[in-house]
């Protein structure tokens, strides 16, 4: 409760060794976002999205300040590409942080994960938990990355701004699959490259042929300029910037907020249950020695995974027609 | 045991409608999985990773008609980023096929999946399974994306390679953290295009960085050039096979093949724990109604997700020493 209150009242030090512990997979942060979550659901969470090398933390930045402007509050994960083994992010929060270091209305933390069975996803979603707890009224979500992982925001924000570049060839063609549907906003950064023109014209078609959204919202396509032509690019990151607000009021004044805080609360209801269902199990197997036994078995194709994997069921699980 | 049969005949169409239905999580599959496991681990598969639009299907491509000049059958794998609401490739089996629709000695079969609980993982590691039961002794896996997605890769194959492309920018910073140490081999494809020796010279001075795998393989950087120069791209193709076998021999002779078969055993041991524990649940929680109750809950701010997960594993679990 002491960590909760110390994080409503936006101290920064508790957020941040928080964050760290979810990074972690610290049992004992749990409890904390438990103590955290009826503080939840108050700020407007913006995913921000694209391949690598797109500009979008350059945008970020951008929008930090427009916010800061208007006299928001702004919190920022930058949701960074992971290592299996050595893990951390390469892109540290130092970086980023210096140029918003002085200032209170600003939090920014990177993210990553590792570890056997994933679950970034559910440190994404219990980190823009304490973010929200801690008052800040707008968290924008940086991700990295075109598929699945690109994709997930969605489960997260209830805004989707998507950025692409210029001149990245067959791109669009491969990453459209996901992406389509889930953009409320196509941002065509650095927009005074060649090949501009035609990206509008892409995106634009491929809107058409996609089944219109029931909520009524037209993903819009903006375009920002390249960062070192200043006005240009302020220019830019204001029509974004009030289109991402004007998206915000969309959803509030056309009951389709419910909707998103609908899908938010059945994603991190699934991975409430892997934490503290599967992970529980693996762990026993671990410490009895068990897994090994069985990855043996595997590896001297002894038995098939499956098979060995429903006689833990069989082993763990509770009969009862709940379990079918 | 029948479809089991057919799928080691190499009989395409019971492999391809095996695919289809693990993709769809279908029940049913898992058991001819199970009768397949035994005549598995015996191609070498390989994954080919790497940014949107950086020049994959190509190389794979170059990859296959080289490998069928040589006498080997290949498998292939196209996993491609899949849309949460309409599910399904846009780079449909159709177009990938064309080329070598006539040869019975290649298979290629995108895979795409959908679903609440993720599992794309699982399904590749099962459409492997099913490539190489049916006797190919190549099995080459394309996958889109960076970060947790594209790292994953290293779950499932013996060689990986990572596919670049000049004058990206900022790329090789965002997404080093991940891919540099799963890399067994870069290529630096399209490399006609400016920036290539500064890409090299990137990828060189953060291996250097990065601890030396202990395996003693040193990561080759090679280059392919743009396939319209039909002699310079085969040549390209040609260095890159051979390193591609080459790196397969140097598992095989300096016992460290044994960790690759490991990692993937404990990967697939904890995919199909998930399959036999948590989706049965799941379902359970959906048929009972109890999900939609829940959701309710968490949207009312009610209960948190992690209260209500730790009741439902309360009533699902066999109280057990080896369940902590």
């Amino acid at each position: 409760m002491e960590k909760a209150k110390k994080i409503r009242e936006g101290d920064v030090r508790t957020a941040s060794r928080l964050i760290r512990n979810i990074e972690d997979n610290i049992p004992e942060a749990r409890s904390t976002i438990k103590d955290l979550f009826h503080d939840t659901g108050k700020a407007h969470v913006v995913g921000i999205t694209g391949s690598p090398g797109a500009g979008k933390s350059t945008l970020v930045d951008g929008i930090i300040d427009w916010c800061r402007r208007k006299g928001k509050t702004v919190g920022v994960l930058a949701v960074d590409p992971t290592s299996p083994f050595s893990g951390g992010a390469i892109l540290g929060d130092r970086i980023r942080m210096q140029r918003h270091a002085d200032d209170p209305g600003v939090f920014v933390r990177s993210l990553a994960t590792r570890g056997f069975l994933g679950g970034l996803s559910k440190a994404v979603g219990d980190a823009i938990h304490i973010l929200d707890a801690m008052g800040k009224e707008v968290i924008l979500v940086e991700t990295v990355g075109a598929g699945q992982q690109e994709v997930e925001i969605i489960n997260h924000a209830h805004t989707v701004v998507v950025v692409l570049v210029p001149g990245m060839g067959d791109e669009i063609q491969v990453i459209k699959a996901g992406i389509m549907e889930i953009a409320d906003i196509f941002v065509i950064n650095k927009s005074d490259r060649e090949g501009t023109r035609k990206l509008q014209r892409e995106i634009l078609s491929m809107l058409e042929m996609s089944p219109s959204s029931a909520g009524g919202w037209k993903p819009s396509i903006l375009t920002v300029g390249n960062a070192f032509d200043r006005a240009v690019f302020e220019a830019g990151i204001e029509v974004l910037s009030t289109k991402i607000e004007a998206h915000y009021q969309h959803l509030v004044c056309n009951d389709r907020m419910e909707d998103r805080i609908r899908r938010k609360a059945m994603h991190e209801l699934s991975e409430a249950l892997r934490a503290c269902i599967l992970e529980p199990i693996l762990n026993g197997l671990v410490t009895a020695g068990d897994l090994n036994w069985m990855i043996g078995k595997v590896i001297r194709k002894e038995a098939d995974p499956y098979t060995l994997a429903e006689e833990v069921a069989g082993r763990c699980l509770q009969k009862g027609a709940a379990l079918k």
